[in-house]
């Protein structure tokens, strides 16, 4: 049996934070004179009462957490911030539905950016600043995650990842504390810098403060119904590519440079291959727009390096209506949406250390088929690969393109077309944001989607975020039966 | 190095023996007074002076082909008997180009079943009747293949159907050319009867024959426009239906049947699997029809059970249009393409036993993941998988994704629609025959695509026909340092 007493205390704990970040869009609009603040006021009340009482009933007198609640505990988080960090949404004068407000939500913990609101640019500016805020809290509780609890339950090659300080259970926790706290330190300092470029750069101090969060969360939201594209300026298009590439890098070699060893970072194969990949991708579009759609060498280059970027690393901004780029960009991006960035990051979707260890198996198999005798291991960053890490990798694979065509079939099931259905399951698997087609394109919302439709996404944000495991786990009847 | 000469030896005698297939429709065109017979003595004179010309100078004293020499054969036999089975098709009235030709025969010998040619109904019975030998030649000759050769090269888990023949070199050959002799007869016979219960039905006797063998071989070429739908007979679907599935399933298991163990075929798990799959999608889909389109019962019933198992055996014989039955309708045939038949059987596609020895990798990973120090070993057909056949299988199965991948992007450059880039390089790389959409779904034929998309589709064609690692490996520059 599991013991849920401890998961209940944190769960409660954390609920107590996410009411008091309530009250900081609230004393915004209160001093901005909206009226919304009351809104925000009766979430965060609500929040932290249910939490605190989550807390009180449920103390422990030591607090520990085994394996298999740390799976329950991950789930819950996710699930119970998402219900809650909707209210202020469904509170609001926005007139969202809960399903709505639910969605909303949890695209922004999960940092995917897909919305549900059109008419960004007139909401109250509270509402703004907690969809940001969603994403800035999912994008630094992904990577905390990635680096303290990931690793330990093993989840899709994960526990390539692990650092020495998992491996003795004793010295664990206050070095991953510290971790944490070097690498939140560094988040903070990252998104700060960012909001002063775009400030700089002619955003408001709002807005450059929104569009900072989001962007270093690889979330996406935006202040506006054109996302960046609103602003039409070149300087603030290349300073959100740089911060969402940023983003997209393993956080731990930020905080192995400030500790004097740079080189961690340059020399990580992780972070090359990615560098080479989101490069090669953005010129090729790049290119084929000057070929094919007649646009100028330099304004190609950076709407496609904008655009393709987004999508890759899973931020979800846009300048463009690249579905109106011609069949082959349509393709293009679609499969961009599957790639993601590197693990430890902010960024969803396979991600690139998946790829790298799936080639270098498939170079042992090239190998291996025609000298059945030969032994070919598989290498990672000039290490060889565990077997163990090679088959957690491929079944992540495989589950994601089964629960992707089981997405996009219910999908389908519910009256949405083709482009929509399979875009839609990928985008929302691979925490991307905007999909294909004429509803969810970069210029649509997923407002006219069907309720059901919305939940069907909202699932598959979170099994995306969560790496798929984390969540299968739970429907595993043997993982309770244990 | 790799001796060609026993290759070209082997090769120049199945060229022989290509040009003797041949001279079958120039009799028949001939007997029926058609001009048409000229070209096919001529194709048949070209073919045979240059395979026996091959043979004559590659003569060897020992044959005796190794293992890398048996990846180049395998590559070579199948092109060249596209190349030049394509030369009746070039020469013929129809006017195709070579391109045209080349397309048609490799789809035919890989039993894919695409077609360029529109006007079936009034083509020179010779080239119906080449097209349908084509296939049924390609049918027979994947089936003695993974027989004899795949499980050797150990190619996408292949090796977990080695026979024990195939164990101890010395025997393997006698027993391997007995096992050949017997599935062909079986091969020949179900051919046989399959014609009988056509002409019956109500097929003249040249439709039943021609109809019998591309059923048979799971490859789909009719001798007409609206393929099965021409006769719009029940009792046809009905039998096309049967003769679909027999072909889908391991002809070793009919050998054994026949040999009187007649349960060795309903006791495995494969054939369970199989069936299983095509009754669940053929009646999901046929529910669907009833609900969404209000159909009756039996017709949809009807409908949907001939083309749900026509496109997931892979055969591609049609009665409908089935890309008007709804996005939720397309998108399930979309995702049927990738299924695909049982190992040892004509059809192709991913195939039933990949799916189940990955179903089985995520079963134990769903273990592994929280209870670190077990071991969890999956199982097939009631036996523990070895590590290699599992490690095979993810790779093909990753491969797969990755060729599809780069198909769909290369036809989509080439300014096909999303939908027609996709489902053609689905349909093409898993041997099915129509795709989606306007285009080249099932009432269209491939005849407007360009040139380049043509040859694109053949590759795809002939990477999936022989589990692509089999053609992949010869781009391979370690294979050809060795």
């Amino acid at each position: 049996m599991i013991d849920f007493r401890p998961l209940l205390f944190i769960t409660g704990l954390l609920m107590a934070v996410l009411a008091v970040m309530m009250l900081i869009p609230a004393a915004v609009d209160w001093a901005t004179g909206d009226s919304n603040w009351q809104e925000f006021l009766g979430a965060a009340f609500l929040t932290g009462f249910v939490g605190v009482g989550l807390s009180l009933s449920n103390r422990v007198a030591f607090l520990e957490v085994g394996v298999r609640q740390m799976f329950v505990l991950t789930a819950m988080i996710w699930l119970v911030i998402a219900t809650f960090g909707a209210l202020p949404l469904y509170f609001s004068d926005l007139g969202l539905s809960y399903t709505d407000a639910f969605f909303e939500a949890m695209s922004g913990i999960t940092t995917t950016g897909s919305t549900v609101i059109s008419g960004l640019d007139s909401a109250p500016v509270g509402v703004l600043l907690w969809r940001a805020l969603l994403q800035w809290l999912g994008g630094i509780g992904i990577i905390v995650m990635a680096i303290a609890v990931l690793p330990a339950l093993q989840v899709g090659g994960m526990q390539l990842f692990r650092m020495e300080s998992s491996e003795s259970s004793e010295k664990a926790f206050p070095r991953v504390a510290q971790l944490a706290v070097g690498i939140t330190s560094i988040y903070v300092a990252l998104t700060a810098v960012c909001a002063m470029f775009l400030w700089v750069a002619g955003m408001t101090g709002f807005e450059s403060i929104a569009h900072s969060m989001t962007t270093i969360a690889t979330g996406g939201f935006s202040t506006s119904d054109q996302s960046i594209g609103h602003f039409n300026s070149s300087s603030i298009d290349w300073i959100v590519v740089v911060f969402m590439i940023l983003g997209s890098l393993p956080f731990v070699l930020y905080l192995e440079a400030v500790r004097g060893r740079a080189n961690a970072l340059w020399k990580d194969s992780q972070v090359q291959v990615f560098l080479a990949i989101i490069a090669f991708c953005a010129i090729a579009i790049a290119l084929w727009q000057v070929l094919a759609n007649d646009v100028t060498p330099y304004e190609s280059l950076r709407r496609s390096t904008f655009n393709v970027i987004s999508i890759i690393t899973g931020t979800g901004f846009s300048t463009a209506n690249y579905y109106l780029w011609g069949s082959f960009a349509v393709t293009c991006f679609f499969l961009f949406m599957f790639i993601g960035g590197c693990a430890g990051s902010t960024s969803c979707g396979i991600k690139i250390f998946r790829f790298q260890v799936l080639v270098g198996a498939v170079r042992s198999q090239m190998n291996q088929i025609w000298q059945s005798h030969g032994v070919f291991v598989p290498y990672y960053n000039r290490r060889p690969l565990p077997d163990s890490v090679v088959d957690a990798v491929m079944n992540f694979v495989f589950v994601f393109a089964l629960v992707f065509a089981l997405l996009a079939l219910g999908l389908s099931a519910l009256g949405l077309d083709f482009i929509t259905s399979v875009s839609g399951a990928a985008t929302a698997l691979s925490n991307v944001g905007p999909a294909l087609g004429d509803i969810i394109g970069p210029t649509g919302t997923f407002m006219p989607l069907p309720d059901a439709a919305k939940w069907l996404l909202s699932l598959g944000m979170l099994l995306g975020r969560l790496e798929l495991f984390t969540i299968l786990v739970l429907f595993w009847p043997a993982f309770w039966r244990a």
